[in-house]
């Protein structure tokens, strides 16, 4: 083995596997957590041995989170916005929670409706979503600008039917510091007719 | 703690921190790996035990491996050709063996002579160098075309002083597939006054 082994190899190829790294930069990230053994290969193996343990997925949102209900869902203050955000999937939650949307509640759907993959209202998590539903004053479709985003919120909507809950999306228009001659049409057309006044 | 609790935000960290990785794609990497626990996290959980235990520095070239003397000190079949390769680091090392440069012994200095982040000969593997250069009939400095790299050539060629063993570099030139004006000057006259017939 020119790599040092198969516990090495072994590594490489896991890390490979993780978005963002390919098998170049998965043997730089191997050669510097040898390197590092004390500071950084020790305490991640650690880190991942207790997320193993401990991470598990919100039976009521579909957040990760260490308990369930999640730290959110548990939130009493988190009730009273009324607010329910429905995402796709667990990064666009922290996405928002970052962007300190806040004291709203989420839905994480897993996905979104894609008939030609075969994922059809059962695979992903609608039911549960219309379930839960009535405890709502508002519900913001945050799925995102794609076909099969857009088709999930339609469905979603069919779905809630006649309902005093306000259903909404989020707006389109020109990102913060977005320069506008690189945004498409249709997001520029959308941004025009939603203008505000200054 | 809206990221799922303090193992999660741990391990992100951690992720963080390696190279080619920034706060937001260990963030992705991290919802991947729960997203497939069974399939990921679980054995890079294990993978990662298993090096921390296995790893260490060959004694002899500097190499990462699971064994010291490290397998290809250890391998009889490298000692016929009588070459030894200097590199600065275990990157190189491994780059080397995927060009697949043969059955040639190693020895990784662990840094370059940098005497303005104050980095001498004491501080890099130099004199394990020269104890053990004897035992072979060329020696090969593949240190990089830095500076630093070349400081740290020229020393190398000092502290041999007069020997018989053959002392040589890589050549340089134009890499395969590269583009003729992508090329600094430098490299291009080199890759002319090295010129072959064809
Ligand atoms: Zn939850
Ligand atoms: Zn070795």
């Amino acid at each position: 083995m020119a790599n040092g082994g198969p516990e090495i190899e072994q590594l490489i190829q896991l890390l490979a596997r993780l978005p963002g790294l390919g098998p170049r930069s998965a043997r730089r990230a191997v050669l510097q957590l040898i390197k590092k053994k004390e500071q950084l290969m020790i305490p991640l193996s650690a880190a991942l041995d207790r997320a193993v343990e401990a991470v598990r997925t919100c039976e009521v949102c579909g957040n990760v989170d260490t308990i369930s209900p999640c730290s959110i869902c548990s939130d009493p203050r988190r009730g009273d916005s009324g607010m329910l955000i429905v995402v796709e999937d667990v990064a666009d939650l922290w996405a928002l929670e970052r962007a300190g949307v806040g004291a709203v509640r989420y839905h994480v759907l897993g996905g979104v409706l894609s008939p030609l993959d075969g994922i059809g209202p059962d695979d992903i998590s609608i039911n549960e979503l219309i379930a839960r539903a009535h405890e709502f004053r508002e519900i913001v479709l945050a799925v995102n600008a794609t076909v099969e985003g857009q088709t999930t919120a339609h469905y979603i909507m069919d779905r809630l039917g006649e309902t005093e809950i306000k259903v909404s999306r989020l707006a389109h228009g020109v990102p913060v510091g977005g320069e506008l001659d690189y945004l498409d049409e249709g997001t520029l057309s959308q941004a025009l007719k939603a203008r505000t006044a200054i």
